[in-house]
């Protein structure tokens, strides 16, 4: 089975995390795994990007009810209709999370992940909040970010069967 | 822009829904349309399993937590936790509706693309509530629910533009 | 515990639809029920205005984000953003559900309480569906609707305990 | 218009975390606000608790479908079947927000608020999020949360209008 990984982060991002966003998506579909993602601008069009550079499969899940709002790189594009609430689909929909820059958005979605049991990787998002719980992890560079992503989901998969 | 089509139908379904059901996919997706469902058995499975004889897009939103309840021909498998609130994303999720069957699960969701101004084509499903308006299409068979699904689709897309 | 009715209708109504609401939000509040209803105009505010003139206690579930489009008569008014999707929690909060004419929003919510193992009761409301079942009847009367409403929200808390 | 007050906080509460539950249900309740909760036990319990010592009333919104599950100082139980993302929904029925004590959910709801443009006062929460956001203030006491709360959703109401 594909892992799904949840690339959270906001619509307004540095230079920075828009880099770290196109490095992770590409490694997400050099891996074989979907993105899921809010389907808009800024972190989450840049992963989006990454990941179709290697043809990888892009999902957005938008806050509005409005499919064209998606950016140019999303596949699959699905307007929920039930704004900020779609953070929680974003998760839910994921096996693990890896979450980019500093947003309340980005931390309502890591707080969520964590409470519903899954693998949080922080690059370079909220070290304020990071402990030393082993389900949230702190990546050192994109690469990090998705080999500790995909060895979770992969958990998570099995954990399930 | 592609096309989302949902299809809907319950998971008990009688060898002519299903067949039906896998007709509609196999046309929707020569068509090069996205299947949506509700990813489960019945109808659900058997027009997903249509749809990948011609290589479609499948679309599964699940009513519980686990992804693995999806049907095998689901590409797309999105664990919503919703339960059967999960119908009214199936519905946002289409620019037009294909039902099948007449369950109750099945109304609610020809009832809320109706409230929500998607064209609803019914293929043996709820004949008692057909009346003779022209969003709610009766079909004589897969192929013209297919055609008048995306007839309308394709009026909602540009009528969005 | 008291019995929680969820009253179903559209904000475009009749004179008779609301007179009919309004006897139903009278007789609900003197039997000491809670109503649930979707908080806008027409055949919600018309059950709410009754329940108040009875003391009863009213609850208004609304599309949007702006708890002030809740009408007067309303005494908890949740604004859930949901949009159309809060018919479903209209439901899932009533132990019964009474519906009253006959838009498409309105057979959703009869779809979905269907579904879900509510009582339906129809006042004037979606005779074309109405078939046999005995958890879907047709009341004669608003003080009709309401006892069926109440006797299968009693058996529903019974059978829970 | 009444101020609807979200007290967000874990089912495992500390005994202090408890106390300053009750007493931050009692000062709403005093003020005539409306204490929205999730319903269970722990913080939810408590701040309801608090709140029928002075006649307040009470929102229950349960994550399952089970209205049994409510603690018995909740006036309104509202099972609302969305799991953990029902914690969304409270934040939504809320002109302000009171966070206590420190679980993932609770910082959920709390980023959550954030996002939204709502006051989030801190009563032994999350400290480690806390910067020198006006909107995300640390209060000394129950009673001061209270205030702190109470103006901001006052802020809202008269805003709106």
């Amino acid at each position: 089975m594909k892992s799904y990984i949840g690339v959270i982060g906001a619509s307004e991002a540095t230079a920075a995390e828009r880099a770290n966003a196109r490095a992770v998506g590409s490694a997400l579909a050099e891996a074989g795994a979907i993105v899921v993602c809010g389907g808009l601008g800024g972190v989450m069009e840049a992963v989006c990007e990454g990941a179709k550079l290697h043809d990888g499969l892009t999902i957005g899940v938008l806050p509005g009810s409005d499919r064209a709002t998606a950016n140019v790189h999303v596949d699959v594009a699905l307007p929920s209709g039930l704004g900020e609430l779609r953070n929680g689909l974003i998760v839910r929909f994921s096996d693990a999370v890896i979450a980019i820059g500093g947003e309340w958005g980005t931390l309502s979605e890591i707080a969520f992940a964590m409470r519903t049991g899954r693998q949080v990787v922080a690059l370079g998002s909220w070290e304020r909040v990071l402990g030393d719980e082993r389900s949230l992890r702190r990546a050192e560079s994109p690469e990090d970010a998705v080999a500790l992503a995909l060895a979770a989901a992969s958990d998570t998969v099995e954990g399930a069967s």
